[in-house]
């Protein structure tokens, strides 16, 4: 598929909207994913109210994608409408758990994924917002998620304004393993490493950055490990504060 | 897209193999996909050999799947390569953590199901099995997954030897939210599960397992509360001993 092979994030949206009867239409799409015994354990937010896309700007780090594209989405594990069923349904649900949260979790990731795939297919771009699972809890407050509901993935979605270069993807070889996991040797690691390591925008980001080595970005600048530490006891934290 | 709207889940196999330079693109194309930072922290087993496949099956509850498809992938969580990578750069990692465990079953998910996507377009079946999450541990120990690795979906893949009714799926109000959750009343509850608990096969279903409600089918006999908490205590703990 072209449409795959040619993908890039798209950060720059026109000012047009996108029609509700197609949104609608990629959502169906999307709904069509696998999901574990077609349980359907997921809910997906619509955002198109300016204020309140507003509000979800802090959580995303007023990243300026979430206010300026026609549509955020909010993907989220949900395990409270199967148990609300289960409730009516002389049937005691057992789901306020881990193994739900990550099954959950596939089950949402999953759609949320294929939306992309069928809406980049129709010419709309997409972004990511990793931000989603740094601050849930902000999310969870501003979208009214009620216990057994968790906010996964923010996908902001519109036309593009940009076509941006693609970027790099480490060689495939550096992500497949024949039948068992096969260790990296330090000439591995170097290999794989050394065509991203060249580029150009990589070496300024170094500079930028006052840096030795782009790896010290990752770690001192964009993803510490104390950054990451405060993370996982806030995340973990906003689970078990949502029921899991 | 055609292959979107028509698919379902493909659970028997021609027995005729899957070319690797087949495979090799419809992976690449997968890892295109949107990853964390650009760091692409997962890793796919490729398991194509009989015996490692009969190792794997018990894992799988020995769904027959696992031996009949030519090809089983094994998606996995992989913060290891990259954490490598930067103890080789004079950088300190700091990826042994619950949020990347999280950022990694992100990152492994977007890939798999843009393989799926991809793979269905070309006519070959796929189906995911849940039972990933539920005994880790073994496909830990028979894929050989080091620290900081961990499997969080495995697909079976190969030209379909069937072609099965689509199943049903819940309308899609059922799932969307505008601007923000609306809980369900019980009477949403009611129309909304009405279709599905109309379903002559779900009525059979409940028949075969001398229950009152398709609920209770769930709760009772597919996805009980004493599992659910086993396996979350295994999975957590399975998490736990591969380092996050």
């Amino acid at each position: 598929m072209n449409s795959l092979k040619q993908r890039r994030t798209i950060r720059k949206y026109q000012q047009k909207d996108i029609p509700a009867e197609l949104l609608n239409d990629l959502l169906k799409d999307a709904f069509r994913a696998s999901t574990v015994g077609n349980m359907q354990v997921y809910s997906v937010i619509v955002t198109r109210d300016a204020d309140r896309k507003a509000r979800l700007a802090p959580a995303h780090f007023h990243q300026p994608m979430v206010t300026e594209a026609p549509v955020v989405l909010t993907f989220c594990i949900d395990l409270r409408r199967f148990s609300q069923w289960c409730e009516q349904r002389k049937a005691e649900p057992g789901y306020n758990n881990f193994e739900w949260f990550v099954n959950g979790a596939i089950d949402a990731l999953l759609a949320a994924q294929t939306f992309c795939v069928a809406a980049e297919e129709k010419g709309l771009g997409i972004c990511y917002l990793g931000t989603t699972t740094y601050n849930p809890q902000q999310i969870i407050d501003t979208l009214q998620l009620p216990q057994l509901v968790f906010p996964i993935a923010t996908i902001t979605v519109g036309w593009p304004e940009e076509m941006p270069p693609q970027v790099d993807r480490l060689p495939v070889e550096a992500i497949i393993h024949d039948e068992y996991y096969h260790d990296y040797t330090p000439a591995d690691i170097d290999r794989l490493y050394a065509y991203k390591e060249s580029l150009p925008e990589n070496k300024q980001f170094i500079a930028e950055n006052h840096k030795e080595t782009l790896a010290q970005v990752f770690t001192d600048v964009r993803y510490t490990k104390k950054d990451s530490e405060a993370m996982s006891e806030a995340l973990w934290k906003a689970m078990k504060g949502q029921g899991f």
